[in-house]
């Protein structure tokens, strides 16, 4: 199973800001701990400060992988046009969050993406992208 | 690990209405299904479709349990009062839904317990509850 | 025909306050004067003040019932949860009011009830009960 | 009893569009078919388009009806002017719909003419009106 | 000094209702009565329960008139027509209201007519219209 | 290919009132210039500052035409009735304003009338009307 | 007949700045301008930038005027204070604007005096407070 | 005097929680050591997670006591029944809260009892409710 | 203890209208009915209708006082400024309200003061004072 | 004439997706069927799903081009940015949109960019993008 | 250059209160050791907490100053009186906070003050008012 | 001292448009014009149309400068994504516009970057970047 992590704006920065929550590791690190938990996965990764980049990229996955785990951090709440391209996939995408955006601010609790999504998990750190690997897991199971 | 899973109102019917999408299983048939896939723990059901006796439970668990998997339906959206409730927990409660509230009428999409939460799991239909209970045992796992 | 009336808050106070409206009978009183007027019919009646009571309840009628008569009081503008239980029903649901709620309050102009209702009766007084009972009557005529 | 009944905008098209639901019959001939239903009155009708004549039919009905039945169309939601006009009548209007505004688009939500009115029937089909006449019918009763 | 009153809907009543408030004269009367303090006037009067009515006179009194008095009565607070009718006008247009619109309710406190207005006169009964034909006077005056 | 322009509130004004922008012609002199490039039509055309009046013409244009132009006016921001009138029609209605409304007060921003339509053209002067029988050129091409 | 005329903030400024409008005309010399029109008043008045001496002079006036005439200015949309206190008088006051408040920025389209106020005249240059007077003299004719 | 303290959900946790505030007292310790203060009292106490359990106790103490002391918690903001079951009481009800409710989140500063209720008092901490106690005792002095 | 009571905007009234509510006594008698109630308090008064000279007063108070009793008035609702000058007092400051402002109209329902103050007391009548003052000698209870 | 044909996000599905509704023709191709139809125009075309990009390619044609028509897709109820770009071109931008925005989701019913353009056109299908190089030659007409 | 530096409620606090943010210099204080950094300059300084005394002084240095730096402290966010007078003024009047006022409570976010002035400077401590004497000294500079 | 000038969409054209107002000068050449005020200062300087280029911008010049200007045009009412950005660096960023934002549209009023900003400098024009750079020298003043 094909799978493409994408992710937005600051998230480049994980792992070398706020350590005390999620330790030492970047991104990148961490996903390489967890790949083992997926033996069947073909997983690749994606991060772009640029909004049109990404839809670009989201374009581009609907043709070449199985699904996509999207974590779009501040254009969630803002982009119409990257939820148009999520609308426009004909391939599962899942939206995760780090944090609970429902707990945040008041303009984080909409979500223009979460309409068009197979599903959203919100708020379990750097698990939120593990429960989505996890759930495409059932998905291939059937 | 001890876990409940305290649903609200009008859940339970699943299984006996839009048998389409879930299937002809009732949700106790289905966490039947689901146990194997989780030997250490014990997990327990309730459900009310009455405000109050899901305060009460959830009161009691906070005794008893190691986390709570709560998907309080209708009250989701307007009870302030059972958002105390999660809030005075000091046991981790997860957040599910069935369907994605963010991709349904406006007035769901707003969870006046998610911000006291661990984290939120909605849309993948009954595969949300499986998801929470992987998430604890990410916990369990350390 | 077998009809349920369904009252919620407060509505076992009728006949004790407001008597200049609706004079000194009670609910029960009143239903038994009205009655002679459907003879091929099979009326019960039942209140409570419990929201989730009135979805224990809805959710029987539907197994048992050929119509509900549901006057919500309160929660007609605040409960998700009961607009779901109706919502839910295969039987016809008509709501009620004793006086035109969007007449009153702001806050009574919505009802959150009325988008899953067969129709709508407001403003009559106790008749408006007996205009829902006149309808069912119209629905068994065919 | 004397009883006009005062159709808005567009209801002049009443079984000449969405005939799936009312038949084929016009709301004339429906008219006719439930007169003998109401034996002792003398029922009335007019329609118009334009908002001032109803305003002007209803001003001249308070002179010479014993009550109005009013269905205002799309009047209802935006119509100070007819509102004002139903204030200032001393005889009791009946407002009726066919479908269920509150189950509609948000902005028919709001009826301004209720608050003015005896009572309100929405939902019934056609049979709302008929409903109407049945209270005019109880009034009569004394 | 040619001065069209032109009342909306519902103006056609006065005198007839809250004969408390403005005793038994209709407005041709009460104008009867004033029109001896202002000699050099020639005053016409004009009613209508219709919007585009008004609308008409309007567009006629503009050709014809040295000013207008306009009571639109309801549509003062919903017609963009007539607002953009007085835009248009090239001759002094005065706002007048028996009542205090914003000592009612809510919605009658936006008049989309008075940004048009050379002024508004509100709150002084009847006297109102005798305040804006003082004000001709003032203008007749230099 | 038979079309009727049906013009609202005011329009017949154009031409009389800011001549810098459109010059001396009157709607019906600009009419006369433009039909020469639609030799296969029948143009017809109607203006009333009547809300209902408009809603007559529709409901009989939508026998006797192949199309429809409409300009509301003021209408168009406030007339739930008119917006239903075009709703109910099964030809073609264009929905056209000679200034952008987008770009003017905020009132204005909202067309009721635009979701019922085939479209929409805003802002090019009269020549918005040019566009719009362009446009039933195209569609009598097929 | 005792009238006190109250000017709220920046009044002290007319006849200082727009002179193009107002002329060169202080108010206290436009008010000894109009002063032989009102034969038989006592004509006094106070401008204060002071909200709170506002109030204080206001109920000074309650005891020894027999009306107001108030233009409180900037305070109009803002001082739940300053209307408390016309509230509590139990002699009329006229509120007075010199522009239409109707016709400039939103905030000043609410006026939190009017609802306690005898009338309202607005947009009448400095002729709004004549009319104001012309009103008292209507009142002491009886 | 026969007074009920009516306490909603989740309050029965205090003592419980937050120790830092309130001790390590109950509210059942709590009243006991109040008591001595209010010798002509008899206080008797009920609290419930139950929104309709409580309707039910009013109505009731509506019976038998001489006043109320009701903290609804988060159905204050929430639940009109409730405030229609205190709307109908014929005996005073005083509306007290732990927290300054005014001072927290948004949408805890509307209180739905709050305009039926004979006065409120908040954020004194447990001695809100000694407060009460004392104002019935000014009651009874007349 | 040192107590000012601090009176807002109108408050000078008290006594002088509304006699049937609160009887003939100006709120300077009322103090002295009560101050025997409270032996060991020193108890000063203030009332202004500016808004400034209570900010000025408020922040003398912290230098020289044990605690405020403040009812702002109209200023509760409307200034920040005041309620910054409570927020910046190191002593504790009690909001009190003769009448029920919750139970008032819809602007009154927000207090700008409520967040900075120890408690607040709404709704008793002039008991309002008492029962602060009740409180304070809770304070000095310990 | 020199146009630029800028499409906005997602732009470049058209074509593969709905193919229902426009055919399998891409929009390179729809733009070769319709060249011929414009025979004096230089016709470039330009898509971007990255808003900067497109502000990039707006400045540039404001130097090269004789108008640009653009459909900011996504952009076009959101960005500020686009929006400020339009409004400092010297040349004419025409808006067109495939479908009719006012037709669809309320947060599509906003369009920054429109008060800046010359004129809108919505809903036509592609054929909207032919009518706007209809107006173009009536443009170069004169 | 003549600058008056006008405070206005609350600010007299400063250096009495948050001293870690500021130390222990008053404004008068602070105010003396920048003064040596304007030499050609004179600067004076006023603060008031009354509202209508800021107006007194603003008016009054319109005559008298080259420019006034304001920091109205609350009433930024109230004052339609104290903006109107900034309005009125002829000379440039800067803006100034100490705290950044769109980073606190959102009713801080508005200033009505804003729109007259010649530029704003928030967030930069007691330097805000150092910055915008440096710009009066470029404006100086020609 | 190494400061980044980060200038967002359209800032491009400066000097090319609205000549004026800031002359002829690019704001390359202002920059060249101020340098000389700040000798001891490292000024580099970038601008993008792209909201993404200016986060990949910021956050490397949180790595490698000591202070960033940051006037974001557009996207300073819209982007989360860019607000997140800035609140991520430790470096403090100068907010600066060159006009005032709070005096123009209302959707110009909102700062998403203003609450991580160290300061916010509004309206003087060109020379709001001045005044930032002045603040950063007595940053470095200490």
């Amino acid at each position: 199973m094909k799978i493409l992590i994408l992710n937005g704006p600051n998230l480049n920065l994980t792992g070398k800001r706020e350590k005390d929550i999620y330790g030492n590791l970047s991104f990148e690190e961490y996903l390489e701990n967890i790949k083992p938990h997926f033996p069947g996965f073909d997983i690749s990764y994606f991060q772009s400060n640029i909004e049109g980049e990404m839809i670009n990229k989201l374009q581009e996955a609907n043709q070449t992988q199985d699904g996509v785990i999207l974590n779009a951090g501040g254009y969630t709440h803002t982009s119409v046009a990257l939820a148009d391209a999520v609308k426009s996939t004909t391939i599962p995408v899942v939206e995760v969050h780090i944090s609970n955006i429902l707990a945040r601010e008041e303009y984080r609790h909409i979500s223009l993406i979460a309409p068009h999504c197979a599903g959203s998990v919100f708020g379990f750190g750097l698990d939120s992208y593990r429960l989505a690997l996890v759930w495409f897991g059932f998905l291939s199971e059937g």
